[in-house]
């Protein structure tokens, strides 16, 4: 795997993953029964009722298949601590059979005040489905580390 | 399990959850492999010599776990949908054998412009572990129910 290192980021440049993710009917009930059972995340009848129109993924389990992204793949950045997240946003629901992508776009990057080995680096991460509807979008801030000199 | 429709939100009042999270390594380390495989949340030896220290939740449990208490404990809000999450923070980090509590205060409220059986409610979330240190905090927008006519 590529390890992308603060020097290597470049601002406004727009890296798509290589790898899908196929969500499926049972992991998204198996997540949900766990961290947020709601109807319309676990039931399959009542769901067909709630403003989807149908079984949903959780918000939880849309945050968790980002991680899966920027963990999986040709490429991952050299990332020491996740800073924060902001903006999340589900723009589409993410359903049982979807195949999802993601893609990173750097938004600004500077280095640390304190520690030259590493840098701060502020991404817009993007989730899209098959029909390449965007299905969820963050900003995320993470403390990235430098080459090692 | 009592329900809290938009008409029950105080703007300003705080609550805190009537249960507490009882996070453990197994689980720190199993939600980590699937989602989030980096070192520090899955290797307790390399783990050491990150700049955590130890062993520490992914940002992605952290966040499911804040859906579980959303979910979970006396009351709920009647939530029709997630419309976003804003200012999520890691304060300070999550290790195994912490216990999480979680409190919810209103920051703003109003009725949907579109439909009048529901309204839009801005709530501060926040985690804190068995020694009041807030570990989590994040502001999070949901549709809310009206109660019924």
């Amino acid at each position: 795997m590529d390890i992308i290192y603060f020097e290597d980021v470049e601002v406004g440049k727009k890296r798509t993953k290589s790898v899908t993710y196929q969500v499926n009917k049972e992991e998204i009930i198996e997540f949900a029964r766990h961290w947020d059972p709601r109807s319309f995340h676990i039931d399959e009848v009542a769901a067909v009722s709630s403003v989807f129109g149908g079984l949903v993924a959780c918000s939880a389990h849309i945050f968790s298949i980002l991680s899966w992204f920027a963990t999986h793949g040709q490429s991952r950045t050299a990332s020491i601590a996740a800073l924060g997240f902001d903006k999340l946003r589900v723009h589409h629901p993410v359903r049982p059979s979807d195949t999802l992508s993601c893609s990173f776009e750097c938004l600004e990057k500077r280095e640390s005040q304190s520690k030259q080995d590493r840098g701060i680096v502020r991404t817009l991460a993007t989730i899209s489905n098959q029909q390449n509807i965007e299905v969820f979008s963050a900003i995320v801030t993470t403390m990235v580390a430098k080459r090692s000199q």
